[in-house]
């Protein structure tokens, strides 16, 4: 037996544990799985994306064995061009279709000559220390795999994105047997999807949102118009299905819509019959119940082809009563304002709208509270570690574990950044690697931190002042007029008043020859309390003084 | 008959439609129902509150016979205060309950001498030409009522927010023969709240929680924390009851909590045991199983008393394992993200969470569908105004309207603004008055609208930079090196490169000897390409050139 221990870390953004990237590391060998990015919350203004903190894999470039791609969402790929760039000789194992959206990505980052390796879940990798086998998971995106990994102190299962669909739209069930086996073998550690652990039951079938959209095609008298995530390729084969069904041509809107459909039609993941399939510009031509239409903009997301659409967009298909719109998605938290605001406008233009507050126009891509049961009594491991969900969830699903019997000294809530060590008997958490949020915001990575973040919420809030005073050297009097420069504070023309008195106050304190040392703290004071007491608020106030 | 009309009016904030006023004019008499506000999206960085468009009201001051306050929440009643400093002698209008709430807010804008009038459900009011009579109506607060405006042209009613809940907490139905009244004597036109379209069937009584409240009291080993609206007295009183059954004290937390409930004691509305209530501060002497705390908090408001806690704030009561919170409420849309960081802090501390993903500890104050059908049936208007919603929630209720009979062509959809006449034979919308956002930030009222708010935003993505360039006027050149101050673009100790850059490219640009005119547009261009080029960013650039 080896005297080495397992050290497993889950490694993340903001909010959710272990989503976007997890390490396993035996000796001096790193084994990454998954490699994904977080979008901002509300109160991160500016920031584009969150990646993970990729400090410790820097540091350890040498010892990474691979990294190895769950599914193609960009929560668990959408970091792969920093960390490539960055690590650039490290292999990429992946699915077919992951790769294929991956090697989207990273074209559009210009990140070339990696190292890919496509796998099918029937395969078995040796990266030694490791054998890594594979099985195959339904999600709301095909070609979904979970880990099973052999290491020198026992076998560790990790989940995945997964749900227990007896009818996927495109045939392939999550592995039971597959599952059933590893669990007959013994494993010593799960690490699971806790996403849905707050929902009881079982996450209805892909094909029970059939029903709804059936219905939708039918009563439809103009054109019908569906929008939901680009990754979401299960979706848009449904509706392509249901088009055909109803004689109905499908067109594709949104750019990363465009790409995907294209590279999932390339790859044999989209069946698309012959001539169905046109451009969105020709759809003009056709009578409005002939066309339907897949679009990007199920978050609301502002420059997307559904809200160009909702805003009367002079670029967009012009919406018109009659239309269907279908948003086939649930707003992520943080969008339901703009969701909403969408919802609202399409309405607006007289479009009958089936949305998922309304009726079954979308499922989960992720096991409920039954079928995270059904995964720990099919691989009843040793210990277990919740993943893939914010805190809440975490807890959640290790009172589901409880309940089939695992012992809650088996189970352990891991926060990012966390070391769990393991040996074939034994499991604590060791020790903690760092963990900061990376901000990615324009090119830069990682450059701005909670103080710039702080400054721009500060700036958001009431705006900023920069006065600048030009004194004479010799005699510490004005040789100007003070100039103030102030946005986001007040309407600058409707406040005259206010700054004259600024004006006011400022060359008074000036002309009182304040020395160098105390005139800008006492600029800064004198106009906070004067913006104070005019207007209730408090910017950012900045004395620029120069001598000349 | 006269020759005169009846014109309706919705004013509002954001979203919704007649939600926090509407107004009733006859000749030159007006009537205002509600007075409210709306909290900000989150687009609208720096903004206290909304409140409606108040233009046409100062304008027709002298018209107004009364302002009907038809419930004590906020979005009714929190423009009051703005209202009536502006406009003071206009007479008010409400229940006991209402009026109290009302008195609290006016307190603590110091607006004094404001002329009440405490009515109940049984009053009729002579407010000529309109005869005002009241029923109540069961909501998520005691004392709430629906207006029966007799006019000239016919009758109309408002339904204030209601809900049909066959056992409310305070035993007070919606007035149901009341409303049947009304329908047999003929109406002309309903108003009638549409939050809740979305839902099919009936919203559950407030009782249907009581059951959940039970179970948390009783496995409750520590403490038991509810939190809720300030205003749900309904909830508070119910939290009350169930303590008293299980032998635990309880304390009120949060300001706007205490005052509510001291008020609400002080006239009945809340009847709490002898000796039950003691301060916050005193239940640290008591075993935890004899403590129940009711608190604000139940949005994630980061000052409310339950974040505090969350947060370990050292002023806040700390929780501990044992500990049970019940979040009785449900995130106002926007406020998920705050809720969600609140939900997953309680659960870090160990507490057992009890929230509406979970268990029904929430029902809405909002009637659902069959609820609205069974409005429209009472009450047979000719005409039909669905009010209280975003446009979506509208057209909804319009649907039912034409399920239960009302011809398409006798229901109106109004934006805020839209001015609807009315004789006793016909509606149609005629006019529109303007409407803006009015926005309050600090002291200011109105002060700030889009250009301020696009500032702020632009400054909370990329923040800004200004430059300052001292020339000599005689010769034109720099007399000092250029002072750039910015903020929230970069981090600026780790930009020295970028700020060196800029400086260099200024002195270039200054010492070319440009004109006035163009300096400062080419240093803005110049800067702008700079900046992009090296991170990617549009921070608000302002040159200040000052000649000396």
């Amino acid at each position: 037996m080896s005297r080495e221990k397992l050290r497993v870390i889950p490694v993340g953004g903001v909010g959710e544990i272990g989503k976007n990237m997890t390490l396993m590391e035996y000796g001096e060998n790193i084994l990454v799985i998954d490699a994904g990015l977080m979008f901002p919350e509300n109160d991160m203004p500016g920031v584009d994306i969150i990646i993970p903190d990729m400090a410790y894999l820097l540091e350890h470039q040498d010892r990474i064995r691979a990294v190895i791609v769950t599914h193609g969402h960009e929560d668990h790929t959408g970091a792969l061009p920093y960390l490539l760039s960055r690590i650039p000789d490290v292999p990429v194992y992946a699915t077919r279709l992951t790769q294929g959206l991956v090697e989207v990505k990273l074209k559009e980052h210009k990140v070339r000559g990696v190292e890919f390796h496509v796998i099918s879940a029937d395969d078995s990798l040796d990266l030694a220390p490791f054998r890594v086998e594979f099985f195959h998971v339904s999600h709301s995106i095909p070609d979904g795999v979970g880990l099973a990994v052999r290491t020198p102190v026992g076998l560790v299962v990790h989940s995945g994105d997964f749900k227990f669909d007896h009818s996927p739209i495109d045939g392939r069930h999550t592995d039971f047997a597959k599952l059933a086996d590893l669990g007959r073998e013994g494993v010593l550690l799960l690490l699971s999807d806790s996403t849905n652990a707050e929902t009881p039951g079982y996450t209805p079938s892909e094909q029970e949102i059939t029903k709804t959209f059936e219905q939708a095609f039918l009563q439809a008298e103009g054109r019908v118009i569906v929008a939901t995530f680009a990754s979401n390729i299960s979706r848009v084969q449904q509706v392509i299905d249901i088009a055909a069904r109803h004689g109905r041509y499908v067109a594709v809107a949104g750019r990363s819509m465009i790409n995907n459909v294209r590279m999932a039609q390339e790859l044999g993941y989209l069946k698309v019959p012959e001539g169905i399939l046109l451009d969105a510009e020709d759809t003009r031509y056709l009578p409005l119940d002939k066309v339907a239409l897949i679009c990007t903009g199920s978050q609301g997301e502002p420059t997307s082809a559904l809200v160009r659409m909702a805003s009367r967009d002079a670029r967009a298909i012009r919406l018109q009563p009659g239309d269907t719109v279908i948003i086939s998605a649930t707003p992520i938290p943080g969008n339901e304002e703009l969701v909403n605001r969408t919802l609202n406008n399409l309405f607006r233009l007289g479009a009958a709208v089936y949305y998922d507050e309304l009726l079954d126009v979308h499922v989960s891509g992720h096991a409920s509270q039954e079928e995270q049961k059904l995964m720990l009594n099919l691989i009843r491991p040793r210990f277990f570690v919740p993943i893939h969900g914010e805190y809440r969830h975490l807890v959640l699903h290790t009172k589901l574990a409880e309940q089939v019997g695992i012992p809650a000294e088996n189970i352990f809530i891991l926060e990012n950044g966390d070391v769990l060590e393991l040996d074939n008997c034994s499991a604590r958490v060791v020790d903690r690697v760092a963990q900061e949020r990376v901000f990615v915001d324009g090119l830069g990575v990682g450059d701005i931190g909670e103080i710039v973040l702080e400054d721009r919420r500060t700036l958001s809030q009431n705006g900023f002042v920069v006065v600048v005073v030009v004194l004479d050297s010799q005699t510490r009097y004005a040789l100007t007029t003070p100039r103030i420069v102030s946005r986001g504070l007040v309407y600058n023309r409707d406040s005259e008043k206010l700054l004259q008195d600024m004006e006011n106050y400022i060359l008074e304190i000036v002309n009182e020859g304040e020395n160098s040392a105390t005139l800008n703290s006492r600029l800064r004071e004198t106009l906070a309390r004067l913006i104070y007491d005019a207007v209730g608020r408090r910017p950012m106030i900045l004395p620029v003084v120069i001598e000349v």
